[in-house]
């Protein structure tokens, strides 16, 4: 089995995929720390009724509670879609070494609102898998209208 | 007993001391609708190890729990000290009302790094108290020297 970026972020889509089952907004996120997951989370916002139970809070917060540490020095987030303003200021909290997203999110998406909300040695890559990400959210947000 | 700003910002400055007890942070948050308390919250990043666990958000979940709604209308968060990125973030997805804070955050506040972080319904009300929510940070952090 091959470690890599695609493999993590696979993990992400089962996540998302749970989210979607569920009937939530269908993002999902992993946290690795030396190919090891310590993290995971899928958007629970509906199941929790809570606006802020987003995929990358809950996997953050498993993260550091796995490590017993506030911040999780070089650990990767994957997200299957670009993070919010809050979840990028969230990262940004835990110092996090690295943010690999897939698909784009130009409405809500840090990028547009807030480019510096993540801690300025956060390393990006956007756009991992973004096809599968977005079909994802595009099934869903078409089978609910 | 009036029930007015300054009454609900000395509960949030209540929780902010409460904080600086546990040696935290010194910051306090509390969520009221109709003059009723419905959530509220310190800062437990140190205990809990959890760099996202901010007084705002552990009010804003906790006003979500009381309410069984993701949404918090007609509801004002009372914040010692201005929110930053995240948290101003989780308060744009409740669709919260109205914000109330005390003291400034020059370096990480969300006026400076995400000014339009907020959603745009929410009204806000700066520096309520100012002097008492900032004098308790000033405190703490000259403690820690």
């Amino acid at each position: 089995m091959m470690y890599d970026d695609n493999y993590f972020m696979k993990l992400a889509l089962i996540e998302a995929k749970t989210a979607f089952e569920a009937g939530e907004v269908p993002i999902g996120a992993i946290v690795v720390q030396q190919n090891r997951v310590i993290g995971r989370g899928h958007n629970l916002t509906e199941t929790l009724e809570d606006a802020t139970a987003h995929a990358e809070m809950q996997a953050l917060t498993a993260a550091s509670g796995t490590l017993g540490a506030k911040y999780l020095i070089d650990c990767t987030i994957y997200v299957t879609v670009e993070p919010c303003v809050m979840c990028a200021g969230a990262m940004s909290w835990t110092k996090i070494s690295r943010l690999v997203y897939g698909a784009s999110e130009p409405k809500f998406g840090y990028t547009q609102k807030a480019p510096t909300a993540l801690h300025p040695k956060t390393e990006v890559l956007a756009g991992l898998m973004a096809d599968e990400c977005s079909e994802l959210m595009k099934r869903f947000f078409k089978d609910k209208r």
